[in-house]
């Protein structure tokens, strides 16, 4: 964008309102005030955000009977758009940044991360190959490194890209996304492996996970290109509180290779979405190497508690396996989106992802001493990602993450007790890290099925209040609660406050329930 | 993140340097501080880079030999990690937003998305289902309407989502992205049209783009599990200006069918990216019909332009395409990442991307009424994109932005002139946007091989300079020197410094060429 006169020095109010000034999109001043008006903004909702209702009560299409239908032809005041932001947006978000969010997994955040991210959209850098952005390149390489070392990960995973032979590593966009490209890895190699000529060979091939696994890794298999019949989804139960039993995989593993297929890869996770179940790495990857399958660990959430000691255990075997990403987006106090994947032996997943168009052909490329992260990932262009993970490392140090982590473990122990102490509740698996998976117990005449009904109507009456937002999965056919401590507001008092009101939402569920039960038998049908 | 006691409502020094005092990373004095801090480097920053040199003269590994090789174990004042920024990832940076920065296609961006981004970094919302985001879902469906309205796409494509039968669209990371879910949306439905046995057809599928498609798609290809050998890249030459010839087309499906192959895809693009070649829509449409085969139109540089009605016309024939993405992080103001797909009759792509896991059900889903953005793209998780796209429509308004792209393409006419005024030069393709492909004319005895070396040799030169940044491509197998306008803060005498310096670094060039010839010729060998 450019003017065709010099720069008039113009104020912020001739640029807005004197069409015949020359339009300057980054002219310092506005920039300067647009900014300084977002942070009002954000300092504003995080300091009222807690009193907002968690989960908003509108209606789908509500915003477009709000806003104008159409991109107005002049432009306005910012002050205009912030107010729009206020009066129709806020209002109409489920707030992940409240202490009252129990939902889901917590998108963790931080003011280091925040500034990082800003820096990054002003300098809106496009690192594709190293000479288009060396600063930005190394810096993603450098937070990987020290992510690495906080989670002890073996030599083989660290280095600088796709070179040589060592291991490698890159910030995505989402868990899924690394999947995607390990499974288009290991797909490829499975092939050549197997003799194929082209893909000829693709529907024998084999993939397996257990039934507890993120759903995007089955639609990653599908994107693929894998048979949807050759996709295994190994049945859990409660007898390894729904981690993958290595016996199991063996034996379909084992049932697939002598009907002629090719068992290709495998997906553990760490920390699964339903009960934080961790599939036992070492022996899965035991099981996968006698074919050569491709082991990759999800450990999305939960990774990132593996920086203090005490839960590293739950990555025992790691060394093993081909690739793991972990989220720091989740749980590392880092904004959308930063997703981490280390791979072992980086070439070959670069030799799955490499382009090398002319246009994109460089020295440093040349050289062979640069890496380019477009060979790392399925698309070319790509964020600044890595600063405001290195941000957040560097500012806050590690023992400061640590109480972080351990901070939020300690608040879902809290409600594990509370929970554990009420007889009307029972805590459905054991926990591992921050999420309380509990119900209602089905007691006396109620059954488990009425018990299921009650939970969802818990669930539903407590979300309705505004006041919490807690989200729920099915375990061993069971519906359940999930309560995911973490959201970066989060205190004690909210912690206790929240299961204040699913008590007393709970006993008025009951109380409504006996007196239309007493009414039903006063006044007959 | 939370602490076993009341907020203290510590300062900024205690929190930093108090051990006992708890871990706050969104405390609200902490967030302001920071992003005060971030926004007086971002000011510095953008009134000074001009003056560094566009590409830097750094080694790979330089910034690991700068800062820290682990993650420090305390925290440390954010100035500090503000400090470390300035004097070691700043120096290493390629300034993509130097009004010097003529290379690849440029990153425009605004005062108005990067307060949208940093906004989204801050409510940090998950936007997978419309429940998880109502506001962010629906904000980015409108933003999506309002585009879709400045680029007079047929009513066919706008629409809120997966319902229905109607259009849709959804906001992703990159063109690759979109190219993917539309491919494997088209693989899936060829193959269910072919009869196949779950992917056992897939090696039969063939896929079509010109040879001046981006080297993206043909990766995407391959991530989707077509076959290599079933990808075809269609010829271009100048005949066409290298675009691709619908003719041709017709000829490689009609030899495919013949040989029982399916044709299934075709990728048009408008403005390709060696030298803004655009693609004939509506024959190429006409021909995809024939055979039932998917069109996508890659519009993300060009498609910008096409909310001018001049520059409309390059996108005649979309009514009949299924697919069309363009990228306002490449030309409409908005920063990284921001790729805006459309697609007609987008329950298909719905059928190939959605999952149900139980652990996302909710009654806005169930309804029907509301869009999960999930099942519109590869994984789950997802940032609030929708607002920095809104922000700039609403904020600059239509005929702000439409000034913004004819500036751009009057400055590109500017060099176009200049290049065309001197004989040492030549326009190698005709200039449709803003990008200017020229080069060093083989002249006299100077052969184009010749000349090839000298425009390599140019590039370099001024490229090592530091006072510009331009790229190249091969076109019609010569070496292309591609100059395109467009970086935010470019003004017209950027252009016209950058065509000096391109001037005096060619005839030094020459002379110092025709000195090593007068030395060579009076000394011998």
């Amino acid at each position: 964008m450019g003017s065709f006169t010099n720069r008039g020095g113009g104020t912020f109010a001739d640029v807005e309102n004197n069409a015949a000034a020359p339009f300057q999109p980054l002219n310092p001043q506005d920039v300067r005030a647009y900014l300084l008006k977002a942070v009002d903004f954000i300092s504003d909702y995080y300091s009222n955000v807690e009193s907002m209702p968690v989960l908003p009560n509108v209606k789908p299409g509500y915003l477009r009977d709000e806003l104008m239908a159409s991109s107005p032809t002049y432009s306005a005041p910012f002050d205009v758009t912030m107010k729009e932001l206020r009066a129709s947006v806020v209002p109409g978000m489920t707030h992940w940044a409240s202490p009252n969010f129990f939902a889901f997994f917590p998108a963790t955040n931080s003011a280091a991360a925040i500034a990082g991210d800003l820096i990054a959209s002003a300098m809106n850098t496009v690192g594709f190959t190293w000479q288009a952005a060396p600063a930005a390149t190394e810096m993603e390489l450098l937070a990987l490194d020290w992510l690495a070392q906080l989670l002890c990960l073996p030599a083989t995973f660290a280095g600088t890209g796709g070179g040589g032979g060592g291991g490698g590593g890159v910030i995505l966009g989402t868990t899924s996304e690394a999947m995607l490209v390990t499974l288009v890895t290991a797909r490829d190699s499975a092939l050549r492996r197997s003799g194929s000529v082209g893909v000829s060979g693709l529907h024998l091939l084999t993939v397996y996970a257990s039934d507890q696994t993120h759903s995007t890794f089955f639609k990653a298999c599908r994107i693929a290109g894998f048979d949807p019949t050759r996709i295994r989804s190994i049945p859990t139960g409660p007898e390894t509180n729904y981690a993958l039993d290595p016996a199991k995989l063996l034996q379909a593993m084992n049932a697939d290779a002598r009907s002629g297929l090719v068992p290709t890869y495998v997906c553990a996770t760490v920390g699964t979405t339903s009960s934080n179940a961790v599939d036992p790495l070492g022996p899965v990857a035991e099981v996968a190497a006698k074919y050569s399958a491709w082991v990759h660990v999800d450990a999305a959430y939960a990774g990132s508690a593996c920086i203090c000691p005490e839960f590293r255990h739950h990555l025992d075997g790691v060394e093993l396996v081909d690739s793991i990403s972990v989220s720091p987006h989740k749980w590392l106090l880092t904004c959308l989106d930063c997703t981490c994947l280390y791979v072992r032996r980086a070439h070959r997943l670069s030799h799955s992802m490499e382009t090398k168009p002319e246009y994109l052909s460089n020295d440093a490329t040349d050289s062979g001493h640069a890496t380019d992260l477009k060979d790392m990932q399925l698309g070319v262009g790509r964020r600044f990602r890595g600063l405001k993970l290195w941000m957040v490392m560097r500012t806050y140090g590690t023992a400061k993450i640590q109480e972080h982590i351990r901070s939020d473990v300690a608040m879902a122990e809290i409600f594990e007790r509370l929970v554990r102490a009420d007889n009307c509740f029972e805590v459905v698996v054991p926990r591992n890290f921050a999420l309380v998976c509990f119900r209602i117990r089905a007691r006396g005449a109620m059954t488990e099925e009425e018990a299921d009904e009650a939970n969802r109507v818990l669930m539903n009456n407590l979300n309705n209040t505004g006041k919490a937002y807690i989200a729920h999965t099915v375990v061993g056919h069971r519906f359940v609660l999930r309560f995911a401590v973490g959201s970066s507001l989060q205190e004690e008092k909210h912690v206790r406050s929240a299961w204040e009101l699913i008590k007393k939402t709970t006993s008025e569920m009951f109380m409504y329930g006996e007196r239309e039960h007493q009414k039903f038998q006063k006044h007959g049908t």
